[in-house]
C-alpha cells in the first residue's frame, strides 16, 4: 500500500489488531521485543509444553486467549473489506502514521483502520481535542459546536469520538463551518455506533476521517471506550473538556493528555451544575481554563515545535499528490477565497477542496481566516514554496 | 476611648476622615512623615506665602483643597454623632486596629468609623471577602448566598460592600446561617447606601459590623467605590469574585487582594455569560477557581500565621470582656449547642451570642460546626485556655 512497511508486516499487524485488546502493555512490549511477523507466527505455532516458561497462571491464561484469536485471525479478508469500504490500514512506519502516537510507548496502537480522503499524519499535526459528557446540557452542546466551529475557521483540525453529547456537538460545529474533524471510534470504522449518528459519520467520512484500532466489525465496549481516549489525547496538541462529571470518561482523556504533555483545558460552567464538577476539578488542578475558540487556538498554537505553519512550507511543493498540487493552484497570488470557489477553480469537489486545504495548511502552504483561504506569505517565496517548480 | 491612642491623635485623625480622600497616597506619606496632630495643625494654620516650598501647581491645589475641608472639620461633633448612634471611630495603634491593613502602607486608612458590637481585629482574623457584579443573574445571587451561608457555617466572618446583587446576596447568606458578616461602606457609617438595603444594613449593625472611612454623613462617589475596595481586600485573608463583567470593580478588589499577598478566587460561570467573562480573564491568570465554601474554607485555612484555632488561644480567658467570659462560660464541656441555646445559658441574646462566638472562635477557644458551637480541644486544657482562672 505505502513504501516502508512490507507486506507481511501489514498482514501480521492487522492480524493483530483482532487479537490484542487496544492498549494492551503486555502485548505491545512482546511486539516491541519479537516483532509483529515474529509474533504473529509465534501466536500461531503450536502450543508449547505447559512447562515451558516461566508464565504466571494469568500470563498463561492471556497468551491462550492470543492463541484462540489469533487462530481465527484473517487480515486478508479484513483487509479486502476496510478497501472495499474505501478504507485502508496504516502501520507504525508508514508516511501516513502519525508518529506522535509513538509517544504512548508499550500501549501505542498496533496500528491503525481509517476511512477518508485526508492525510492523518498531516492533519494530526494541527488538531485539537474536543470531548465531554454523552448527556451533556444545552449549554454543553452549544459550546462545544462553537468550540468546533470556531476551532475550524481558524484551521484547526477537531478530534472527538463521535458520541451522543459533547462530541456529536464538537464534530457538527466543525462540519458546518466546512472544516476539518477526526472521529476516532472505540468499534470497527465500518460499525456505525452511536446508531443515531449514522448521517453524522457518514458525513465525517465525506469530508474527514473516521479511525480506530478495532478492525472491521468490531463492537464497542466499556474498557474500549475507556482506551481509545488515550488515542485522542495523543494525537492532538490539546484536550478540551466541556462537559464532565466527576470521574468521567473525558477526564481520562484529558489526564492522559497531561501525562503525553499535551495542553489540557476545560471550559467551565455553572457551580451547580453536576456536568461541570469534573471540569472543575480539572480546573483546579492543572488545566487550562478556555472560553472559546481563540483562546483555545492561541493556548495550542503557542510552541514552535509542531506548528510548521510558523516556519513556512516543510516540504518543497513538486511533493504534493496531484490533487493537493491543483488545490494550491487555485489559490489566488493576493487575498482569499472561500472553499466552495478553490474547489471550482481546481476542478474538483467542496469537499476533497476542504480536505487538501487543511493538508496544505499543516504543511504551511495556506492559511484559513475565517472562511477565507489564502496563500502564507512564505508559501509565495520563489525560493521556498516554489522551488522544484510546479 | 481606648488606650494607646491619646484623645489629641483621634480627634485630629478623626478631623483628617473629613479632609482627606480615602487612599490619597501623598497624604499618606505626609501623616506618616508629621503625625496625625502635626499635620492638620499645618493645615489649619495661615497659609503661607506662595513662594514657600518647591510645591507644583498641582500639589499647591491639592494642599489648598486640604485648608478648605481642613477648616470646617469639627471632629468633636463628628465623634459625638458617632457615638450617639452607637458607633465609634478606630485608629491605628487601637486594640481594635486590624492591623493586616496596614499592608496598604501610604493608602492605609487614617481611621475607620464603626457601628455593630464585635471587635474588628478578631473578626477579621477569619474573614473572607465575597463581592461581585450589582446586577448578577439569579445564578451569580445564589452562589453569593450559599457561599455567604457556607463560610459563616463553618466560622468565617463574610466581608463584603452591602451593595446590590452578589455583595447584598453574600451578607444575607451569612446572616441567615446565623453568621457573621461585616460591610465596608463607601460612605458614612450612618448613611444608607443604597437606600433598597437600609433593613439589610441595620441588620448587620445588629448582628455585625457595618464600617468605612468616610466621615459621618459621607456621600458615596464613584473613586470612593473603587478605593473601598482596597480595604475589603487587606482586611480579608481573601476575596472570592462570584460574577464580575470585564473591567469591574470586583477584579479591583480582587488585584488589590493578589497584591497584598491574599487569597484570589473565582466562581466559574457559563461562558455564554458576559456576567462570568470577568470572572473568567481572573481565572486564567493566578486565581484560583472555587465552587463552594468549603474549597474557599479550605484554601484560606490553610496557612498557620493567621489560623490561630490552629494553635490553641491566643490570650487568656481572664482577658476576655466580661460578654465573652459568659458566652465562653455557657458553652457545655463536651458536645456543641447552637447559638441561640448558648445565648439562653450565657443571659443574653442571640444577636449578641454570635457576636461574641465569632470573637471566641478567632481567638481559638471555640469552633462552629454547621449549626453548632463548641470548645475546642486545646481551649479545654487548663493549662492553657483557664490559665489565670475565670
Amino acid at each position: 500500500m505505502t513504501a516502508g512497511v512490507s507486506d507481511e508486516e501489514r498482514l501480521a499487524r492487522a492480524a493483530l489488531t483482532r487479537v490484542v485488546e487496544p492498549g494492551d502493555e503486555h502485548a505491545g512490549r512482546w511486539l516491541r521485543e519479537y516483532g509483529a511477523v515474529e509474533l504473529m507466527a509465534r501466536l500461531t505455532a503450536p502450543a508449547p509444553a505447559p512447562a515451558e516458561g516461566a508464565l504466571t497462571g494469568a500470563g498463561e491464561r492471556r497468551i491462550a486467549g492470543y492463541r484462540i484469536r489469533a487462530a481465527g485471525a484473517c487480515p486478508e479478508r479484513d483487509l479486502e473489506a476496510m478497501a472495499e469500504a474505501g478504507g485502508r490500514f496504516i502501520c507504525p512506519g508508514d508516511p501516513e502514521w502519525p508518529s506522535q502516537l509513538d509517544d504512548l510507548g508499550a500501549a501505542r496502537p498496533v496500528g491503525l483502520w481509517l476511512r477518508g480522503r485526508p492525510d492523518l499524519r498531516i492533519w494530526a499535526l494541527r488538531s485539537v481535542a474536543v470531548v465531554g459528557a454523552r448527556a451533556c446540557t444545552l449549554y454543553g452542546a452549544h459550546v462545544a459546536g462553537s468550540l468546533g466551529s470556531g476551532l475550524a475557521e481558524r484551521g484547526w483540525v477537531v478530534v472527538s469520538g463521535a458520541a451522543h453529547g459533547v462530541d456529536g456537538a464538537a464534530h457538527r460545529g466543525a462540519l458546518a463551518a466546512g472544516g476539518a474533524t477526526v472521529a476516532v471510534l472505540a468499534c470497527g470504522v465500518d460499525v456505525v455506533y452511536p446508531r443515531a449518528h449514522a448521517e453524522l459519520i457518514g458525513r465525517i467520512v465525506e469530508q474527514g476521517l473516521v479511525i480506530g484500532e478495532l478492525p472491521p466489525g468490531g463492537h464497542p465496549t466499556r474498557s474500549r471506550f475507556v482506551l481509545r481516549n488515550r488515542v485522542i489525547a495523543a494525537l492532538t496538541r490539546g484536550t478540551v473538556v466541556v462537559e464532565a462529571e466527576y470521574r468521567s470518561g473525558s477526564l481520562v482523556t484529558a489526564r492522559h493528555a497531561r501525562c503525553l504533555g499535551r495542553f489540557t483545558m476545560g471550559v467551565p460552567g455553572p457551580v451547580t451544575s453536576g456536568l461541570s464538577a469534573g471540569v472543575h476539578e480539572l480546573l483546579r488542578g492543572e488545566a487550562v481554563l478556555v472560553t472559546d475558540a481563540a483562546e483555545v487556538a492561541e493556548l495550542v498554537g503557542d510552541i514552535g515545535d509542531l506548528a510548521p505553519e510558523r516556519r513556512g512550507p516543510v516540504l518543497p511543493r513538486d511533493l504534493l499528490g496531484p490533487s493537493g498540487a491543483r488545490v494550491l493552484e487555485a489559490l489566488p497570488a493576493r487575498g482569499g477565497l472561500d472553499g466552495g470557489a478553490i474547489a471550482r477553480r481546481a476542478g474538483t469537489t467542496p469537499d476533497e477542496a476542504v480536505v487538501r486545504l487543511y493538508e496544505l495548511q499543516s504543511l504551511g502552504f495556506v492559511e484559513r481566516h475565517g472562511d477565507g483561504w489564502q496563500l502564507t506569505p512564505s508559501a509565495m517565496c520563489p525560493s521556498n514554496a516554489r522551488r522544484g517548480g510546479a
